[in-house]
């Protein structure tokens, strides 16, 4: 396990003032999206190296390997970084329930809000 | 255009010390994810209300309409909003390129990182 971000890697990040990238998960075998987190600098690197998806907590301020108490892990497929360097999409294989509520997605679990379709002018 | 968050709905949102949420931009037709930017009550109010995607600009500290300069609009099909209420995932149709760079998607711009790939154990 990698602690630190492999050569040239940190000057393509922007980290937020937290020191934080977001990172989304979307499941590999059917594209759903399934959930956001945050990511250190060791949160990123262990994902990398790892195989496993690592989190920083920013509520309990802490590293969380996704499933290590639930046992709903992620496998990453890949990790692709985007245009600005300030987020991260994780291609994972999920192992039961993405969210802490028992739905696969935590946008399942938050639910739909109502909003105006749009229409093209 | 309603720039005040439909009844109740505040109540279910945690913003960030700078007022913001995420928002996940995946494209309605593909499953693609194309993007990840930022929204205050207002751009989420806008999103919700209009059927096209507004963000909050932090590098320019302002209200962005997608698409509005470059022709590359968002038409929203669903919002569904995540079981901690600081992230939304916005389907969309995809107009052009969601990417600043030309690319579809901002993670084809960033591209993939070396990762290892997960296995079960």
């Amino acid at each position: 396990m990698a602690d630190n971000l492999p050569e040239g890697l940190s000057e393509r990040l922007r980290f937020d003032g937290a020191g934080l990238i977001a990172a989304v998960i979307q499941d590999a075998e059917n594209d759903q999206v399934l959930m956001m987190g945050y990511m250190n600098d060791v949160a990123l690197a262990r994902t990398l190296s790892t195989g496993r998806v690592w989190f920083w907590s920013r509520s309990r301020q802490e590293y969380w390997r996704k499933g290590d108490t639930s046992g709903h892990i992620q496998l990453v497929r890949s990790v692709e970084l985007d245009c600005d360097g300030d987020c991260v999409l994780v291609r994972a294989v999920q192992v039961g329930a993405a969210c802490h509520t028992g739905k696969r997605s935590c946008f399942e679990s938050g639910g739909p809000l109502a909003a105006v379709v749009g229409q093209a002018e």
